[in-house]
């Protein structure tokens, strides 16, 4: 089909005003025509002002208890185990995925990729082929972590035997699950397949569990998750996509633990050097920090605030306080980002993953201010940093007492996304993440920013107004 | 003696405007009486523009030179000695000390507390009656760390027998030398003295540097502070007060390192734990790497670039790099701080130590906007950490291509303090800084805010101008 320019369909010199999508100002562009934007918002006018259910529940004060929920929470490593033996409800043919729920058929390439690594590394399917027969037979059971009290971050596959992180939150005693980051590249969650990563796995099975396990197991009182997060607020991290502040403090705390409880010291040896050489293992530490305070958050009558947001790669899904069952779905949005060498974003596919649970948690790319360096790794500038957490204020409900941003005169960060915000303002929630190869079996290709879509909020929005006042 | 308000004197309402001293407007102040400050700054017509020598050397491209050289340097961690048989013209009744020189008489009490504890460490003194006799006696010879491509943080003190880092700068050859940090509170560089400061210093002699120094030597090429340095100034450190990034860092370096040339266990634990309960640890390295690269910036003719600032407690000093050799010398500064508990201005010495050594290789207080978080330890805002760098850009020569400020948009930090620029805007470097306890024997009781002496660079200055056309 053949594509006509959009001065010769006006015969003329045109000058363009886009309202909305920029991708549609950028294709304009790419033709010589000067296109001036505007960013489309909502006038306030439009979106009703709900404050009360039919019921006489005041939203500010669900909302209030939802935030107060959240400050309160104390996430802590208390421990590790087999994802079959530590998480309720398992079962050996469950395999867990990010985002909300999906069947194998609408699965991105990504997602499949690791759903069939996972098959492999069980020992239920023998190669790449068998495992694709048997995600599809039906023979499998596909749940989202959510819905596990686990996250997972990019595809987010946890399966039988893969160990996962026990996070307690020692405020209120509910527990949140997540496997140990693998590192950046051709690894598991980014769809990576083959020999290189299925060995990888089992030496994280074999050798870094037991060795973390045991370390861990020897702080009488767990690791203390929040305040580290906290710490590496003020030096540089936002806990999502810059986690080598949290790293370095997660090291230095266990070190004497991991030297003091293996007596193979090679084998300390090789655990230290993985966790040195991976900026990113303290994410899937932050990640269920963030689970485990949300989850108190939930099923408060008339609470707007979002406590679930997801993204499966095909779609983006959140929940809301109020309604903790129902998902709130959209496609997934593109990701605007840094490509490592030899990728474009012809090699993307959308935004996929659990992290997003960081910012609904108050962090990560609600944190950015704290963490201007990342701009290196994600794109943008540190200018855009300080711009997107202040932003953020606007669509959230109260601010963080906990975690502090130090460039902001040590303000806490923004905290409690409010559905009705989000609609008031037009202005939607920043996520910075990671980009996977939309194939499965090549894994990570870079990392970037993106929105969640505006169509989960509209629906949250009209579910709350069909049960205000 | 009575004191009269000042509105008694002049018997009607007052105002009053203060040029200068913040310490007058506040006596002002606090009688009631309205001031309006006003900032003292020379005119620039009053400072005559030195662009040449006499000799015909362009000061401008003098100073590029310094400036460049410093930019080259790689300062690397190559090895640990003890302080006699590493130092070149070492000898065994030399004590180094911080500052420009001294004698025993003209030292301040955590200087004297210092090297009484040195030759109680030594074995040379039996007791503090003894050292002060003996520190009195002439038999002790007394010299700046400076003088022997040393620094020392505080009191800066350097016996026979303490080990000390051994920095190499690649780019140049030559090397520097510092001992390892204590931690805070009574130490010895605070002037600390008593049997639990000299059983620390033999821990660290005995276990801390043998467990090190093997470490360390296990790195063909060394360790690269240079490295370290940017990616903690990208971490919320400055590498003067805030080496938390710097010490988490370093320890990723050398864990296993330490693990694996050293095969008792528990000394290994013991290491880590000290490394890791000491966040100043770092600055044992930032300091002797900025000396490293600042040598190679001396003796070039016609630079009016700063290669030296460093105070004793007594004195400040500076030295420029065209006359390597001589100190400008004023009143050491009284420093604004935060004080540990128990303790308030009253019992402060005034501003002491070699860590100037890093605001002179363009990090520490000049670096103050990539650590925000250091307010809480030394006082002051983030917004004034971040005008302090943006200050400094004004008495600086250059800016450093290596060290790089993520929330000023990745800008190079001040670097090449120029004397010229000090005197034509009246603008003194700024200094964060720990606080000594005034009399010997008690140690570490803050942390703060100062300027160096004005004095230091007219004299400079005037020096500069007699060999100028």
């Amino acid at each position: 089909m053949e594509t006509r320019k959009i001065s010769d369909v006006f015969g003329k010199p045109i000058q363009v005003i886009n309202v909305g999508l920029e991708s549609m100002a950028e294709s304009v562009q790419a033709q010589g025509v000067p296109v001036t934007r505007v960013d489309w918002k909502p006038s306030p006018g439009d979106v009703p002002y709900l404050h009360t259910t039919r019921t006489g529940v005041d939203i500010d004060a669900a909302n209030q208890e939802a935030v107060s929920r959240l400050m309160q929470a104390r996430p802590t490593l208390v421990g590790m185990g087999l994802a079959k033996d530590v998480i309720p409800g398992y079962h050996n043919r469950l395999i867990l995925h990010a985002g909300p729920p999906i069947t194998w058929e609408r699965m991105c390439g990504p997602m499949r990729g690791a759903v069939m690594g996972a098959l492999i590394y069980e020992g239920i399917a023998k190669d790449e082929r068998d495992a694709a027969q048997i995600a599809a037979s039906g023979g499998v059971e596909y749940a989202p972590c959510h819905h596990y009290h686990a996250v997972g971050p990019m595809a987010g596959v946890v399966s039988p035997h893969m160990p996962v992180f026990i996070l307690e939150n020692k405020a209120f005693g509910n527990q949140a699950y997540c496997t140990m980051n693998e590192g950046l590249g051709k690894v598991l969650r980014y769809g990576g397949m083959g020999p290189d990563v299925y060995a990888h796995l089992k030496w994280m099975q074999t050798e870094l569990y037991p060795v973390m396990e045991r370390a861990i197991a020897s702080f009488p009182d767990g690791i203390d998750i929040k305040s580290l997060i906290a710490q590496a607020l003020h030096m540089g991290d936002e806990g999502h996509n810059r986690n080598r502040a949290g790293t370095s403090l997660l090291l230095r705390t266990i070190t004497t633990a991991l030297i003091a409880t293996t007596a193979d010291t090679a084998a300390v040896i090789r655990v230290i050097q993985f966790i040195d050489k991976n900026d990113h293992f303290f994410l899937n530490l932050t990640m269920p920090a963030g689970k485990a305070a949300l989850e108190p958050a939930e099923g408060i009558e008339g609470s707007s605030i979002v406590t679930v947001m997801a993204r499966n790669g095909t779609d983006f899904g959140i929940r809301m306080s109020c309604m903790p069952e129902k998902w709130f779905v959209a496609p997934a949005p593109e990701v605007k980002g840094l490509y490592f060498p030899g990728f474009t974003e012809k090699d993307a596919n959308l935004d996929i993953g659990d992290s997003t649970v960081t910012e609904t948690a108050g962090y990560g790319g609600f944190a950015m201010a704290s963490a201007p360096a990342i701009t290196q790794f994600v794109g943008g500038t540190p200018q855009m940093a300080v711009e997107a957490t202040l932003e953020m204020y606007e669509i959230t409900f109260s601010e963080h007492q906990g975690f502090t941003i130090p460039v902001l005169g040590f303000r806490g960060t923004p905290l409690g996304i409010d559905v009705r915000r989000v609609m008031e303002t037009g202005i939607l929630p920043r996520i910075n993440t990671g980009i996977a190869h939309k194939d499965p079996g090549i894994g990570g290709v870079g990392a970037g920013l993106t929105k969640a879509p505006e169509k989960c909020f509209r629906d949250a929005f009209e579910a709350l107004r069909a049960i205000c006042a």
